[in-house]
């Protein structure tokens, strides 16, 4: 081997056990400090060849993922808003090119769904579940006797669904041509939460 | 290299390559025995240094994961089960820190589904399933026909949903205030069963 | 150690570089040339050890994955079709043993739901549909005013759900007796795609 590759390669042994010695990758930890979101998650291996008189050490990512939290008040009872930009920028952030992508709602009057960005359609949500799930009476429902009045935001909210999974393919939402995700409230007036977790690599 | 540092580079390496040994790491094999339905997804990879005359192993966890299957038998022909406890009881046990937990009923009569444990509120779904997929009369539903008697459960799960997809996140599930996970049963009096599925890192 | 068996090591190491180096394994790379589709997932680690003047190198499977798109043109309005066999395929050919597959319609007015594959059931649901969300008036919904006629459709596919999450468990959908996936169309006779992506390892 000629002197200037083998120095080439002692450089570059070295920076690698450089790098994990100034912990950019280390178990569990973050990859990336500027994103202390996106978990890189490494196992680390250091093995000791007695031999050689050096250590080799591998650290290998195992999965990417991300976690966020989504608060939203909707300031009527009722109401669909289109998170759509918001998962996309997340999913850019996880750095996962290829995996799933989980967002649902937190809170059990409330619901996510894929649909259509038509004001037309919501308005037909809103009359088409107010008729399979009315709000009023109140006294309607029994769920209704602990002093809420949301019993009906609980049924309109299985009709409409708790969470999406998503395809992500070459780093983006993998969507059909019409495909938005919404948070659906059907209980406002307060904050809620929706969790998105991503998952990949 | 001082003496007693080489030795204990030494003793680490041997430690390691016993730990490979004792088929504690193994290709698709059980990382804890005491934990049968638990696997650390592994591969193997033995590289031989000619020069050096020894075997560096490495082996790596890809994912965990963790399947299991649940059984119940309703008494009466509906009725919801929290099945929470159950379900974070399989997440600790997984060892999953990071990941995501399917629930499914893998019967095509009843749900899997998320709510609040408020008795009031299981009443009201009961009240208004029946309304929107009436039990009777029997000969109402062509499927019926087949002997069955049990269509509008088949139609009762649509609504409530066949699975959940509930996110892992440091070890435990990541739930809202008020989430908790239900088996829904809609033509019950025999036992069916609930498929748990966690995987992660 | 016997001069059979260091040789023997040499040449096991030999084979391995050469694997490497003929690209079979290669970051984001496909394993399997003859199935475009599959992906294994592979991060490469080529550490120099500057006393033995060779290098060492890992690769690494991190996830596998199958990414697929599946085209449908229902004839009629709506229709019911059973995908199992499909999917049943794509698993086979993922090569992924244990993880999760994830079956979604890519259009809003579908849905990739699990029931049982009885014809006096499909009619059943397409007359509780009706019933629910009625095709006609076609007035009566806003959604149609944009030259729609299909805000019905839009209703009848959140009772049926966009995905089904399943689980893989050696090598197999993990389904319980009855379980199979449908593709519903609630708006057809134009070619729709339904998206299949299964992860795991």
């Amino acid at each position: 081997m000629p002197a200037d590759e083998q120095v080439n390669r002692i450089k570059r042994f070295v920076n690698f056990v450089d790098l994990v010695e100034r912990n950019d990758f280390n178990i569990g930890g973050n990859v990336n400090k500027d994103r202390p979101e996106t978990q890189g998650h490494a196992q680390l291996f250091r093995l000791f060849d007695p031999n050689c008189q050096f250590s080799i050490i591998t650290s290998q990512p195992v999965m990417k993922s991300l976690t966020q939290y989504l608060w939203f008040e909707v300031s009527d009872r009722r109401g669909f808003i289109n998170i759509t930009p918001t998962i996309e920028g997340l999913v850019r952030q996880s750095g996962v090119s290829d995996g799933l992508c989980l967002v649902n709602a937190m809170h059990i009057t409330a619901s996510v769904f894929i649909n259509d960005d038509e004001p037309g359609l919501h308005h037909d949500y809103e009359i088409w579940l107010e008729k399979l799930a009315p709000h009023e009476p109140i006294n309607a429902y029994r769920h209704n006797r602990t002093g809420e009045d949301n019993a009906d935001a609980h049924l309109k909210r299985q009709i409409m669904g708790r969470e999406v999974v998503v395809a992500i393919t070459k780093g983006k939402l993998d969507f059909g041509p019409w495909e938005q995700i919404f948070y659906g409230e059907f209980d406002g007036r307060r904050k809620k939460r929706v969790l998105v977790k991503i998952i990949g690599d």
